[in-house]
């Protein structure tokens, strides 16, 4: 038996990490999905709170792409990988 | 009477503009939309046709926001006005 150290993100306690990098780029990453989904419950008021926490993960998951569809050329979406997981 | 020019996006036959570069950034606009709400069908399947649209031109037309937003960091994202129009 030992003591280790773990990490997490006080956004979700579930979830723990060895790696204080990981913890940290999850943490940002669900940072980023939380300020979608509350903007766009602001913007389209009708959509469900689990539809906004997906909607919101999906994009923060893929930031990089979404940066520079924004950015444009729109084009660079086709490269969304939509495999759950 | 007389013959004018006027412009539109072919993604939207409605909206007329006596301004070419306004049809330009309009239809920009509505591209970045529907990419949006394509990956995002795909992504959430349950969010409904009219959300999409919704959600789509909500992001389209605050762009530069996300863009910045999804670079990092995210609070550019309290500067979006919700009001409509």
């Amino acid at each position: 038996m030992a003591v280790e150290v773990v990490y997490r993100s006080s956004r979700d306690l579930e979830r723990l990490f060895m790696d204080k990098a990981e913890a940290d780029r999850y943490d940002k990453m669900l940072e980023l999905a939380e300020a979608l989904s509350e903007a766009l419950h602001k913007a389209v008021p009708s959509i469900s709170e689990e539809q906004l926490e997906e909607i919101g993960i999906f994009m923060a998951k893929n930031r990089d792409l979404f940066a520079k569809a924004f950015r444009g050329p729109v084009d660079v979406l086709s490269e969304l990988n939509f495999d759950k997981g």
